[in-house]
């Protein structure tokens, strides 16, 4: 994409799953990226994620609460893809302040700073699916009511709330995406805090069973990384986007136990079990949800292109490549 | 109300307008009060707003933003009635941090000293009409999409939905209610900050112009403090009002213009003008808005009773006897 070429970029949470990737697809367009990640170890950031491409990029090691480094961070540029959050549902609920901090409080910060210093800067925002909460429809529109069930759904909405208000407000252009499941080479697999495909895949490598809550029937969408980055790239290159909030979404829905099946039988040799969902997990389930995205294809054109079956199949044998860089810290 | 008889309260925001006129109320239904106010200037503390009843609670000035003295504060007490808040709309925007720490911040803070200190309290909390933004239909029912327009609206939108979720996750019994304009003696009269009928009384007692702003067609509603003290006492009487948000809201609806009208001709002798939004007050406005609260009458029997010209006969009556303690600091 020319929009790119010799721009400069700066990309929040860029050590981690969506931001490296985009920092890739941006290098090759030959933007100037700058790349800034806290490096918290229960979050997305590793510099494995951009081994191939950080003589290429300038990396800063800092945490969106520091107001004070993203401040001079901010200075001068011409695109930010806001990407650093707190992403773990579960851990909102245990540490609920911290959640507050990233996704509210420095939201607010990046967004005076964008205000006081660089008010030229167009803003891409990662949103969440999240703050719907348990679905009154399917799928779920732009226009479907908004109640977060649990602290990182009311969170994320505040901080995609001041994007769309300072875009109103003081016209600073910011575009938010509202994410569904992103799977992929290069996302957290540790440990479900990214997304529950992670450590699916990650047991399915190990030769463990993969484990499903509930009763397996809860529907989902889900979009690979490169369809994810284009639509970044997308909303970031267009100025119809801008104030606007649109939802990704995936053009195959499963439930979790067909996905598991099919992860068990037809792409790989593993097992699977439903097993009962573990408390705190249950309370702030959203039961079935899959998105609505013919606005972003109205708007900008973007469709997910990549499907199930590839994108899986790439991502497996990315992790059984590169395991050693991703099971342990 | 036997309700509150012996019981002990915690009232935050105690100091300022509708926090006194409830310790008022639950002195004399027997209740054990204890107030919690910082007294910053600028929101609605005023000691003179409790020295009829000064010897009959305890007052703790101290700010919500101290979470150690809010855990000791909060332990043991039966009732909690959340009224501390940054209310104004304009000065969210120039300090959006501080209505961010007070209005997001400190409820969070105030919901965890509660779960792990006292979980058995009941919380009510004053929610606001703000949260809707422009309205899409008249009344406004609790259905309406929640469409911040300013940075409270979005932190206060984040502050109730936290006391519905803690309702929900952990069964801290909290019931919201989204005030409107709310009048009375013992508002703050020195600015517009808590409502603007507090500026214009002030102005029509002194004997200056009441300054409508637009061209004086925006409906509003309004309550009298009698009867909002009367549904906060009602909703916290109530288990049936757990984990629900309800819109407060007057029967007289009336444009600021009629208003004014009323004010100068029929209530009192003096005289208005229509001028222009100023800039930063025209972008955050939300035009006519009146508020449907039938779910409130049916579910508790709440409807306001005072009607306004008694309301602001009363008023007057009190800040023309009062004005010292009002005026100035």
């Amino acid at each position: 994409m020319d929009t790119y070429s010799n721009k400069k970029i700066l990309i929040l949470g860029g050590l981690g799953f969506i931001g490296s990737s985009l920092a890739r697809k941006l290098v090759d367009y030959g933007a100037k990226v700058t790349i800034v990640d806290s490096l918290i170890p229960e979050y997305g950031g590793n510099l494995y994620n951009i081994s191939d491409i950080k003589d290429k990029v300038k990396l800063n090691i800092s945490d969106v609460r520091d107001d004070h480094a993203l401040k001079w961070l901010i200075k001068s540029q011409d695109y930010l893809f806001n990407l650093a959050g707190q992403t773990s549902h579960a851990d909102s609920m245990v540490n609920p302040k911290v959640d507050l901090d990233i996704n509210v409080s420095a939201q607010l910060s990046i967004l005076e700073s964008c205000r006081l210093y660089n008010s030229d800067v167009k803003i891409i925002f990662a949103s969440t699916r999240q703050i719907y909460g348990k679905p009154d429809f399917l799928p779920v529109t732009e226009e479907h009511p908004i109640r977060p069930v649990d602290v990182n759904g009311i969170n994320k909405l505040a901080g995609e709330s001041y994007h769309t208000l300072y875009n109103k407000i003081y016209g600073i252009r910011s575009t938010g995406l509202r994410l569904t499941n992103t799977y992929g080479p290069g996302m957290r697999v540790k440990d479900a805090r990214q997304t529950f495909l992670g450590i699916w895949i990650r047991r399915l490598i190990e030769g463990h069973k993969i484990r499903v809550f509930g009763d397996g029937s809860q529907l989902r969408d889900f979009n690979y990384i490169d369809d994810c980055v284009s639509a970044l790239l997308l909303a970031g290159a267009s100025d119809s986007t801008n104030g606007k909030v649109y939802n990704l979404g995936g053009h195959e829905i499963i439930s979790l136990k067909d996905l598991a099946k099919l992860l068990t039988s037809d792409l790989y040799d593993g097992e699977f079990e439903i097993v009962p969902f573990p408390k705190e997990r249950e309370v702030i389930d959203i039961g079935d949800y899959y998105g609505d995205y013919s606005l972003i294809t109205k708007d900008i054109g973007w469709k997910p292109k990549i499907s199930l079956n590839a994108g899986l199949v790439n991502t497996i044998n990315y992790y059984t490549k590169n395991k050693i860089h991703y099971w342990d810290a």
